[in-house]
């Protein structure tokens, strides 16, 4: 097995324990986080190599986002030292009708300001079989638009597949911007991830408005929007994941893939909450792990939702799924019963 | 927008963590509560000038309750000094089928020994618009009850609004004795809080007994009793609210308010209990808050029927919901969908 | 009101907080429990005299063990000292599809190294009137089912009831060697306690096979097998505990009593879980403190099936319930609504 | 080896965690406690028989109180139950110059109001050979004097030893008040265990003014002092502890037995504090343990000051030590080296 | 008594619990801090009458922070809103040869952008008699020198006494930059506060080289700069902070001022530290409050040097201190003995 | 710079929090460590390459501590896996004059049942410069001495550095067992660790007995087996730690180091201890860097007294400290002043 590259982000998630608000929470739970990250960690929970690149300041608070990863066996070798911080984000937990609400404070940090020279590219990817950036990314700053299209470019020539997790942040940069950026970096994608409302608003898709009924419209959207993607970017593969927000603790969640002209339809699990964050960053990994491991289109897109689902019943952003637990639930053991 | 008083009790709650019972906590979660302090710190939290009165013993645990009020921006200018102890209550929560446990140790405390010469209702009063008490304060003490009506006295003859959430307390004292006491101290409310239970064990109220079928039956009951206490009291205004209690762990929550001869009902919410204690003090704080407004009746029963939702979402007593998380809520939207 | 004796294993419980993965946990709370200590502390706090009686080596870490028991007023007059460790399990709590996880280790402690000269039965069952052990203690060591047989003998030969959980511990030991101890030990057995799949494995009932639908197949089975049981090895009663697993976080809870032919089947609770484990042994204690107390046989099976419902919305292996509570909840008041 | 009975208060004590203060305490760690409580306790760690005797409320707070004596194997049979509050107090760690600060709300509680009638004290005696009391129990309400009284001549007629450890608290009382009611119950002490200061405030005495240089000045001192206290009470023995307060952090510990006309002194240890609440208890119950073992003078002094050291070098009231723990400090082990 | 104002950064201060590195933090404690803020918690904790002003991120953790301070009663009527960050500081805790270890992250915060027009320093100064800054403001950001002189031309114009304390943090700006700014900030300031370094390095003073011994050569050394300082800016008052550190555990603390052409000189104190970040803060609010109060001189002095003793007695930045227990200690006390 | 390969065990370390006793504690923290592992981690957090071997049982529980070693970079891929338990030490930390106090139960663990078909030696030193073992590893099972040897003997041959750090502990073996296997091993080793006491137990060293005065009898003592050690063994260096036990709370700590016929001694630090466990470890730790490093002996001995002085003012075994961190303190710098 391969060996899968991610960039992107890292912060500080800083949490009030359990339920607190942020006014009530005399510590936080820390935790070392970013989209990319996560992916990259549920994917070396499931035995894949794993390399993290991006920039962090060189302080001791990095030190233990580094060691978060080293723990998980991430490869950090690859990773750019300079500039003045980490981002941070602060992220209290909701329930039932009370929603989770996240402050950010991710600008001017170490990655924002990276240029083309921090990453040697050719040394990154070697030995590397999948290449794995979100919408975040070239959101961050300046030069790294042109960042993600040198890694993309390199990484396409290389004969490295290239997913891309759309992920909008309106909090980042605006839709039109989004679109200029992202739409150019489609030409090398090879697996899109996303959902209906970032397909629309990073790449420009429009919704479908076929006449059957609501519960068949929904799926038909999804269909017509996904064709719209394939058609004009000739993605190999488009999953997008399907979340149900009944309340801030109680979700349905599944997912589709497009593939080979066929939409392969996931199991739908109704997950307790525990945590949400990074739901769809172990999507993402369970995606990609199911396609490296070449199972067939409807065993990869359970396990990816499976995958997801497991995540959201722990707390932090990490999946620490093993590939025995994620089959266990898609061969349908979800009773909880104990394990001995 | 004027100021709001409250009069009453402040206690010291001790919680064990989480869902542990009494017998095997080795710490207790502390706050510093009571039911017209919780109503003044969601008035406070929704952006209105509030004061709160009460007698508490001259020491250190005192400091930790008026911190906790500052902290709020509830004023506390008005407090009375002297006496022995602040109340204190052991609360257990419970979880399922297990009820929360509440252990009271409340006698002989400062505000038991309250005496009119403590209070300058006068000076109190000053630029406030708004008075607020519960059926608990004049519980209390022997001299409660005469404090209590020389504030709605001197609170009606400057023409503040008066508001009463009659709160029954079987701890405190007999339906007889409390009758005796509470329905003297009607004539001088303007807006009568509270639930079908209470105004009859309070204030005589008679059940409704209509042929309706169940579903209807508990409806037109409510509006029996709403009518007799207008036409009795002469109440500007009644709100109910309803309390569906499933279990320890989920509860149906809704309101119901008797204006100009109409009856409002709110929407019904399903709630996936995080904290239920102070839910009735945050319905209190959002009908006064939507009263002060001058929000139209229907808005004003489904403000504080949103807040009292979400109150019960977060731990411990207070409302920490911003005007802005109520009408969210209020506008539909308790999907919990993370807000960044 | 009479003494309750146990016999079996003693371990140290450690469990990430909350719903932390081992992973995750830099602290583990820690419990001292064993299916038969767990008994006697639910029938001990139900107001019954209780005598544990085990092996734990002479340490520190076995006075905390014998401290928790104390606490709870378990006698530990009769504990033999002796051998080098305590046991250890290590229990990550399961959420929504998440299962529940148990790492044990439980070789080589002082229990499982017991002998019959480690124990005076005579002295032991002085003023006792119950004899309780579970399949897991003969299955400790290689002397384990001779120490539990002499137990019974002398129990048995001093007309004190014996009751058995048969709690099948696929871990200790194979469904073969399981039988060939187990089904021996039977004929002292006067109230069998188990369910469905234990049954089979443990004493090889054979599970009905009625064409009648699925809704009464399973009732019917556990008739049959029941009969089964009562046929071959002549229990004065059998009782059956129910779990269905809709989650890690939801299970429904119910239970049967076979008691002079006729079948009692009590009411079905839907539980938001707290802490499931221990909820068997719970159901024990409460079918012995019923069968003690002479209750009628639907109101053993109803308190029994009530017990094992709270302990399982608290924490921790113990039922802290008190018969008060327990009758609350079997009269019909399973609304959590406060007790003041 | 007999029994100790001791008869006093038991009170929550609250503390903020480490060296909060108060106003920046989120929780308070939680014990039940109380100076004879606390003798008992250390007693029962050293292998006596022990029964504490005081009234309670009939609540879940006092179960939580019992049950911390149960798990230290203190006997709790002859507590009588009846009023309304266990008394609380509030209990902030010092550190360097800063104090450490006791909030006491103990008044009105269930042992204030005590009666002769609460107590059968022929039946609590059964069995025992010493009884302890404290200058704090005769001071906790009007009937507790004529109790106490009861309670030391029913143990001076059944010949059991009476030893009292004066504590003088001047919360509870003058120190006329306290003259007037323990003058006359010394007629029944035959161990006294107190310290310089509370001699002359609760006995009377005269602190001695001889002309010797200041290292020699209070040693003598407190001879004359435990001289004037035998001469006119008759002790058998009067036992002092002398603590030198450096700081917050950091206390000498020394002590002064004065027995058959002999005063023999202990070493001195230089403490860094944990936690010296309670030391003067674990030094009651050193001396007490060290009586009953007949072990002689100097032994006892020094058995006694080293349980005292210990206690303090231990979080909360009670003495966790083992004789052998005490016996390894007395021999000279003060190293702390690791315990293997 | 009239009202001190001050301005500068307010940050949240990230913990790991006790002493753990953080590398080993799982959590951080949080405070809501800056230097100035510190003062004026001091200050208000005497009951003086504060106004913080800064610049805050309307956000919800800029609300905590706001929170903070009104619990302790700071005002906070006049902050400015705007910008997108609050400043971080991580913040490891050292002990013995291990120094604490702080990280900043303050860069780009709203305060570091605030301008001129961010602040109505006529009306921020109605009422207030006192106007305190730090070295720090002043090097947060561009626009902060004109703010910090506009403050002080206002401050002084309107009669109001300034206090600056030097506080040279090379993280923020060389010696060379602050002497440009802080030199001519001098010409407002009444009362300097600082130390020999600070002096030498923000405002250029020479230390004293005399022949004299060691012991006397830091005192006269001191007495040299405060000199040179009073000749070239007519301070008022000049008082300098002696911290001898013996390790991260202990230091010596004692303090000098410089008043009315002579030296008065503090009690040293031994402190084992509990968190030493904000001793100097609590220096300069003592300092505030005795001149305030118009001690003499030699009380001024001790007032300050014993009130920040005692925060360093206490966790986090804020000194909880009472003028009681700053006078109890100044009079002598530093026995630590329990305040009941 | 090369690698260094760690051979040993891995336990899992339980304590109570803070200064609680074993029987206060309702949780563990939790700590994956060894002697061996403590070394690698110490050598990893100062840049060098490390690999640890042991055998693990295939479970949750070690996986936990392999990632606490891959959080520091430690190489685990020659790990061996089977068996049924990892060991588990209990560990109390003790205060003033209370000791610490550890319960061991690492009996039958994984790595006690190792064999010689374990481990691949010539594959496991490929790379590698240094191989480390301590006393432990050869005591803990049957096989283990076998094991050891052959692993000395490989490395001897591929001309790999060897150091033993003789910690002799007599729960796993008695000195007769310990002399007999370990007087053998001493042939492979290079570089040997220890102090006078493991010295006469472990390879019967014989006490120097001089007539110099006390002060520095000892010093010459140790001089005196330092040289029979290495006319016996051929050592290349001896290195002692000296440890002066002064209470649980404070230690004094130097060290000598034995080289080219000379002897080089340390400084001696005087440490408030944090946590001393680990402090050996890291010791040798600091002086393995020192000798591959090639620093001067005093530096070499400087370097790895300060590296054990700064890990005892740490929480939990492992030494966190760079080296920048020890090069500061071996500078002089022990001020503990804040790093910002």
């Amino acid at each position: 097995m391969g060996k899968v590259v991610g960039f992107g982000d890292m912060l500080v998630r800083l949490s009030p324990p359990g339920y607190q608000r942020f006014l009530q929470a005399a510590s936080f739970d820390v935790n070392y986080t970013g989209a990319e990250a996560n992916v990259l960690v549920g994917l070396s929970n499931n035995g894949i190599d794993t390399e993290f690149v991006t920039r962090l300041p060189d302080n001791a608070i990095s030190a233990c986002a580094v060691s978060m990863l080293k723990r998980f066996s991430v490869g950090t070798s690859h990773i750019a030292y300079g500039g003045n911080r980490l981002g941070v984000f602060y992220c209290e937990k909701g329930a039932s009708q009370r929603p989770s609400k996240i402050v950010y404070d991710r600008k001017n940090t170490a990655i924002s300001e990276a240029k083309p020279t921090d990453f040697n590219w050719d040394n990154i990817f070697q030995g590397a079989d999948w290449f794995h950036f979100t919408g975040i990314t070239p959101a961050l700053g300046e030069h790294l638009p042109q960042v993600v299209e040198e890694a993309c470019q390199k990484a396409h020539a290389a004969g490295i597949t290239i997913s891309c997790d759309l992920n909008y942040r309106s909090a980042l940069w605006s839709e039109e911007k989004a679109q200029s950026v992202m739409k150019n970096l489609m030409q090398y994608v090879d697996i899109l991830i996303g959902n209906e409302e970032d397909a629309c608003k990073v790449l420009g898709a429009v919704p479908g408005n076929t006449d059957v009924n609501s519960g068949k419209l929904d799926y038909s959207g999804y269909v017509s929007i996904a064709e719209q993607l394939i058609n004009t970017y000739h993605f190999k593969k488009v999953a997008f994941s399907l979340r149900e927000s009944i309340s801030a603790s109680d979700n349905n969640w599944s997912a589709m893939l497009f593939s080979d002209g066929k939409c392969f339809q996931s199991k739908k699990y109704s997950i307790h909450l525990i945590d949400r964050v990074g739901g769809g960053d172990s999507f993402a990994a369970g995606l990609i792990y199911g396609l490296m491991k070449a199972f067939d289109p409807q065993t990869v897109i359970e396990y990816a939702t499976a995958a997801a689902c497991l995540k959201q019943t722990m707390e932090m952003d990490f999946n620490l799924s093993t590939e025995d637990e994620i089959f266990r639930l898609m061969g349908g053991d979800s009773s909880g019963r104990i394990q001995r």
